[in-house]
């Protein structure tokens, strides 16, 4: 028994979850495995490596996966988005930033608009968009986000919807890492749930062992939303986006110092993509939620949906 | 029909519902209404005034209601202690500290000791006190708390306690102001669910109209957590805890200029007091939590618990 709604009737799925586009770490290996399980993969855009994109898509061929971008990101590249579009995606995904430059080119390629959005002003941007999926994520999410929470998050976001253009489907994101999870977000007025963390903890995820490692030792309470990784690696977010990362011996350092690792942003870039290239998870940025709690082990894609899929519809079925 | 769990089926309830101990907001009134209406009522034992609480503790009689602390005010004040448990309350709650200095005295007397958490490492703690009730609470909540988020807060606390103690009963806290929160929260593991916004906009509630007006007409993207308006009461609190309240000129002129507000704290804390005085919701704390997205009016308590309830049944059979 799996848990069917709106969202896996009109995307054909057998599961109502949808991989998070996690950049570096959604590829097409891991995006093919969720969509050959019945789920919706997504390739991760992330800061825009052409080479790298043209290579997951392809690869990815053959199973229906969408593309998903940062916006802000996606801005100084445009050309991206027509690679993507180009190769008929099942969705493309536009996060951080405001959708409306991008939203007529995707809905003329009659590709479905899926927007991630932190608030509810967000939220009223990607209807203005006419977006076709509204994910509403909330700050216990691994990866950059803000600061409400998924619990209540989700149900204004549904509630808008329903007022405003009831045929948009809701998806709930941050915390979600199993059969709990998703029969909540169920609760709460959503058509499906978009899952990170769960996904990076898996064997056909393409992070060092290292890393993932990382994710099945920690604890949900050693997690922190913070910058310093972004001033790091030199990307230039817009200050109300931070990311939620396994708090380590880097974060210790900078977070709280931002100002003095900006100043030593040379040699700590250096610092960092060295480790980068050990998979030194005490400097390295292992993103991840706070549903770390909830993922004990490595687990293969098809068995995480086909556990959660059934252990929701189980709950759903158990309060009669 | 309503939702039953072990925790209407242990304390004799209709709904599995727990009003939170709103220090100031919780009195003898609103708590005997939510027990009338098939709740747990409790009283909000706030910063300590002993008259305040004899004069609530007597009021409430009648209805069997609870009384909840911050746990480092009762520390300078333990005789209050003394004074709840001779009400034979239905059980006490403390919050925001640690519990075991007050574990044995409640437990001995034969009393539910109910402990608040926002971190697993606090839900070891009340483990270690042998908690009756562990009241997972996450960020979203209106008033003071934490960081993390209650989505994946409640089921980890419920993995927690289930491997550790599993006769003690899990609550959710923030966010939770609809059957749809509930049904949201029973799915996450939990046995019921503490509410405090939603109580707080009710004819019952004494607030003045003019904040509980502001709740109404606010949104969740509004709030936030802040320690200025603790600065401004002169209430010392640890610095883990801020506390969740409607943006309004204080928070604007403040948040972020603590050391300027704490050298001013003389004048600024006489203008508060004034704006109390006067209900002047531009300066004074309207706490409350992301969840006034989703109320929209003063409710009576017995129409919130019931609708509430009947809800979040109907949403649990609705996916058979
Ligand atoms: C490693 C990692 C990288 C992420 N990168 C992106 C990204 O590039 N674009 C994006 O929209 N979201 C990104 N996210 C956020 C996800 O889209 C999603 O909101 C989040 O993973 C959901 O919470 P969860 O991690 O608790 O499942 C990332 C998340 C993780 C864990
Ligand atoms: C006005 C207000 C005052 C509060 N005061 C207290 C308090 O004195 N002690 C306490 O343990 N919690 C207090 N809280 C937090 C609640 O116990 C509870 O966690 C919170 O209300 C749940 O989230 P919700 O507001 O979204 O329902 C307060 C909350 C509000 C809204």
């Amino acid at each position: 028994m799996t848990a069917q709604t709106r969202f896996t009737a009109r995307f054909g799925l057998q599961h109502p979850v949808m991989l998070a586009p996690m950049a570096g770490v959604a590829d097409a290996t891991l995006a093919a495995a969720v969509s050959a399980a019945g789920g919706l993969g997504m390739i991760g855009g992330g800061y825009g490596d052409r080479d790298w994109l043209t290579r997951q898509i392809a690869g990815a061929q053959g199973n229906r996966v969408g593309c998903g971008f940062i916006t802000w990101s996606l801005a100084k590249q445009p050309e991206l988005l027509d690679l993507a579009l180009e190769s008929e995606p099942a969705g493309i995904m536009l996060s951080f930033g405001d959708p409306t430059p991008f939203a007529a080119k995707i809905k003329g390629a009659d590709v479905p608009l899926i927007c991630q959005v932190q608030t509810i002003a967000q939220a009223r941007q990607a209807l203005d968009a006419e977006a076709d999926i509204i994910v509403a994520q909330g700050s216990e999410a691994g990866g950059h986000g803000a600061s409400r929470g998924t619990f209540a998050l989700t149900p204004a976001v549904a509630d808008l919807v329903s007022e405003q253009s009831p045929q948009t489907l809701v998806l709930a994101a941050g915390g979600v890492a199993d059969g709990r999870g998703l029969a909540a977000a169920l609760m709460l007025g959503a058509d499906g749930v978009l899952v990170g963390t769960r996904f990076y903890a898996t064997p056909e995820s393409p992070v060092a062992p290292a890393l993932k490692n990382r994710v099945i030792d920690s604890a949900g309470d050693e997690t922190i939303r913070t910058g310093v990784f972004d001033l790091a690696r030199g990307y230039r977010w817009p200050q109300e986006f931070t990311a939620r990362a396994v708090r380590n011996t880097f974060t210790g350092e900078w977070h709280g110092n931002e100002d003095a690792l900006d100043a030593a942003r040379t040699t700590q870039g250096e610092r960092y993509k060295h480790a980068v290239a050990e998979a030194d998870s005490s400097i390295v940025a292992v993103f991840a939620g706070e549903d770390i709690d909830l993922i004990h082990e490595i687990t293969p894609v098809a068995e995480i949906l086909t556990q959660m899929s059934d252990d929701a519809a189980a709950l759903l079925t158990s309060h009669r």
